[in-house]
């Protein structure tokens, strides 16, 4: 290993808890994006990543305006022309906290309980944002950077960063790299460091139905009314066949098929049928029978009811027949499916199961393409071998079930294609209560940014 | 007509100004029973309705402890042993009057305006009480009661007549009568005096589905875990086959038939489809085809879902997979089902139902059993015949969709039918700002009452 290398690593591991402690700095930040009234507090957050650019000796920061909340660039463009760009991506904004009383710590207050640090956002993603900017600095601050990068930081991520297309768009030239590093995906297990080659898309819905015009007594009027929230049940359960097949009409018409080469990768990771039920203790899995859980989960559209609201909600009894019910459904889309054709399909199964007896709507809240990554590229070999440095070991590669959107928007509208990564394990609670990072892979994980360097310099 | 019945009527006529003036005192005390701070008006109210007993020359008047608000009792016996009881049923109590600035008039001052007086309690139910104190005044004063009298006057049916089941119990010796006059149902339109025979009755379930042990991120789960949300919308859409009839299995079994003559009456009723879509502005009716939208909410039980909750409700877009779903279901229920049998085939139907990937629960929260009486038994046949005698036609016959707590209870501990009738308008606005009084039928209703005590006297 050479010199400047081992000096990197070293800064890294003799500044470990300044960098917790910066991080906690960050997590105190509540920087919900899709609260209103957080405004203010994600505001502070981009601030707060700017300032952190700054200090890492970063040129060119900026924190620039989007038609939500701001995105944060930087860049430091030293090692020359000939040297390859690398764009760094991150979020800096977080999902909710509710239910609050969930929670065994203040998701503001980051705690250390054992090997994990607990808190909003630990692992999705600011525990990931600073990795990446700590392992910069220990370069920076030991020998320099062997590569040019640039920073993408964005608030808006956790809400499907509604603006973010149109800010790449048009800010396309500034971020022109020959690829992009994303490390908002996360390893498999933290023996197994991950390259994610594929994300699924989204398409996000709000369905309502409505009955009478108010509430209603359920005993004058029930028998005789359509009660909206039985009708949105029907209409709901319909939404899949007895096998767990997706019914909106032609949803699997552009499913892309996995090639047998592709399906023997999958079924080497150790996300096993065991795997599922450890990880969310449920009493069976569940699923398309003729693929396997990794395979649902990644390379398959499912469709999710992500809330239901209608009527009498508190403690106790009141017999009411409600005047309305509402559902969150959402698909997560695989190559080659397109969110608005899901939109219209939606629309289509609505339109022939929906009975006269109530009026009905779909809003269509957020969408997200699909992505995919061609795996022999400069990026994926100098991250590989980073995180085979680290670890010790080949990293897996995998189809990841969540969409992120700026790897789709990066990909469509400036040409970038991303590398993704990330050091956040399933066991995370990401977007749950008692979100946390395990300090001992994220720690592996700043190793392995210091060393993907290096390694961009010898390629 | 004979000479003791004409002089009441007169004596009626005669007094009714002064009758209005009392019925205001009485509307003048704001006796909200839900409301803590109002305990001495609700005493106050008490205490005016045992000083009225006891001014209509009634014997044994009596305020006597509950475990909440007060049960006034009074008596009169000397019509003697051979001679048939009545029990009169009333309540004292009011609804909340909020909101306040939604008011024409003050809603504890007794203001006439047109043909209406309004007040809180001027029709649920101090109205009703009034007119069956004067009617009892008109006979007392003329020619002495026909019939011995009981009166049974709460002060917790807005709150659910809470303690009155307990205190039916441990006095059904004193409460001991041939029938019990309710006259808190009131008419279906001013032109059409009502008796109601029929109530049906209440199983209320909250039903919980569990899957994951937290919620979890739907794009790293979904399509592999069984989301709880959805396989509840697959429970509770499971409830209705395509034809609206309930699927719990033997649902149906002890569902009195109605008769030919008993459907016959039903129809005479003027709630047609036009009155329910008029009612409820939903764009079309639904219920079993068998059956006409009013039997569909009277001689049929009916299964409804009042509440729907799970996962992620509020504004915009969050892709939870939820932990769990709730849905507050409740069945309506007719003569002969028992709420605990109903509670039993809910049961049934989940274990039969719920699938092995999902965990659940029913938790009965509320029962209630279904009250008959027979049409033709003597105290409907005083009653009907009043009614007609007054209005000059034969009154609707109805059974009533929602519950009464009381006429359950009497049926149930003391062995007392009812019959329900009353003077009160659907546009009365009971239970809401402007409540009214329409005065021209609370005048017939005292005459129907003073035509039923002398009808009992001559069947």
């Amino acid at each position: 290993m050479n010199n400047a290398r081992q000096n990197a690593l070293e800064y890294a591991r003799q500044n470990n808890e300044r960098f917790l402690d910066e991080l906690k700095e960050f997590l105190a930040i509540p920087s919900i994006s899709t609260s209103p009234e957080k405004n203010a507090d994600v505001q502070r957050g981009a601030e707060w990543v700017a300032g952190q650019l700054r200090s890492l000796g970063m040129d060119n920061v900026q924190i620039m305006p989007t038609g939500g909340h701001p995105v944060v660039y930087g860049e430091q463009l030293k090692a020359g022309k000939d040297a390859p760009t690398v764009l760094i991506y991150g979020h800096y904004d977080v999902q909710p906290v509710d239910p609050l009383d969930l929670w065994t710590s203040d998701p503001f207050k980051g705690e250390v309980r054992g090997d994990n640090l607990y808190a909003r956002g630990s692992s999705d993603m600011k525990g990931q944002v600073i990795a990446s900017f700590k392992a910069v600095e220990s370069v920076v601050r030991t020998s320099g950077l062997p590569v040019n990068v640039k920073w993408l930081i964005e608030g808006e991520e956790e809400i499907g960063s509604l603006n973010l297309g149109e800010f790449i768009k048009k800010n396309k030239a500034l971020l022109k790299a020959d690829f992009c590093i994303n490390p908002d995906a996360g390893l498999i297990n933290k023996d197994s460091p991950t390259i994610t080659y594929g994300l699924r898309g989204l398409a996000y819905f709000e369905i309502r139905v409505y009955g009478p015009d108010r509430d209603l007594h359920s005993g004058l009027f029930g028998g005789t009314v359509h009660n909206p929230a039985q009708a949105l049940t029907e209409l709901v359960a319909g939404m899949h066949d007895k096998k767990g097949r997706i019914t909106l009409p032609g949803f699997y018409d552009n499913v892309r098929k996995s090639s047998k080469a592709e399906r023997a990768e999958i079924a080497r990771l150790p996300t096993t049928a065991k795997h599922f039920l450890k990880q969310t203790n449920v009493p069976a899995l569940w699923g398309e029978p003729d693929y396997t859980p990794e395979e649902r989960v990644s390379i398959r559209p499912t469709l999710e009811v992500n809330g239901l609201l209608s009527g009498f909600t508190g403690e106790g009894s009141k017999t009411v027949l409600p005047a309305w019910a509402m559902a969150k459904i959402s698909c997560r889309l695989v190559p080659d499916q397109e969110p608005e054709e899901i939109h219209k399909k939606m629309v289509k199964y609505m339109k022939k199961h929906a009975p006269k007896t109530i009026r009905w709507e779909v809003k269509n809240l957020h969408n997200s393409g699909t992505a995919i990554t061609e795996r022999d590229s400069v990026g994926v070999e100098a991250m590989s071998k980073g995180l085979e440095q680290s670890w010790g070991k080949r990293p897996l590669f995998k189809r990841e079930g969540g969409s992120i959107g700026v790897v789709v928007q990066l990909q469509k509208y400036a040409g970038v294609e991303s590398v993704l990564t990330g050091f956040g394990l399933p066991e995370d609670n990401a977007h749950s209560p008692n979100e946390k990072l395990h300090l001992p892979t994220w720690r592996k994980g700043i190793d392995a940014f210091v060393h993907f360097f290096y390694n961009m310099g010898e390629l």
